[in-house]
């Protein structure tokens, strides 16, 4: 697990996980992959809200749940047997290790790559933005 | 900028981008929101391909556009002055740190924090999952 940059107010925190080596039959069975989104949802004790999804020509599925708690989306790559799925959520109580656990073996992963960070707001007001010059990339924190 | 664990095979790039100190004014504005992120993905030279909203009481609002590139997000929490976006895009030409600067100003942000990503599959298998006994989390990378 890496942990970068904890901000001082906490609000989320948010899991970046990439399947490698997966089944390709689990990659183009797209009710499958909705079941699997649904069943994460609710391990990681979030509410889903909302769903939109997409197919894209020659292949590939993107499929996102709006939740309460913030967000959980998938995007495959049947090419490469990849997909790359977030999960961010504001419940403190999500187990994300179990939830890529979950995930890699529903996608019969070779490979899971997990990274976790928190996310949130600063109450501190380093530098205003107005004050910089324009066209100056802000400072990288 | 921050850059972890490339994988071998990058199919994309992710950059979380947490705005704080932000004008309140802008946060509860939803259409101005949804322009903010329409311009963003034209700067960010992706194609927006659907796009799923929620509104959430007392107050807050997520927003996620589907790209033909993977996605683009944004949660508010206007009690906090502060929203936390996410642009994932395969677009090697994305410029990312751009789309930054043009959030933060669009927010009137006071504070800007960045992270990039590389997201992509290893081509390598390290461990099977199946051989891993079961209740043990997945080795992380």
């Amino acid at each position: 697990m890496e942990n970068i940059s904890p901000p001082n107010l906490v609000l989320g925190r948010h899991a970046l996980i990439d399947l490698s080596g997966c089944n390709p039959d689990t990659l183009t069975d797209y009710a499958y992959i909705r079941k699997t989104l649904t069943q994460a949802a609710r391990l990681a004790k979030v509410t889903v809200v909302g769903m939109v999804d997409r197919h894209f020509k020659p292949q590939g599925y993107t499929a996102i749940l709006v939740l309460e708690e913030s967000h959980l989306s998938i995007h495959t790559w049947p090419e490469y047997n990849y997909v790359s799925l977030d999960l961010y959520s504001c419940n403190l109580e999500t187990d994300f290790q179990a939830v890529q656990a979950f995930l890699a073996k529903r996608f019969q992963a070779d490979r899971s790559e997990f990274t976790l960070l928190e996310r949130g707001c600063s109450r501190a007001t380093i530098a205003p933005m107005a004050s910089m010059p324009s066209g100056i990339a802000y400072p990288l924190s």
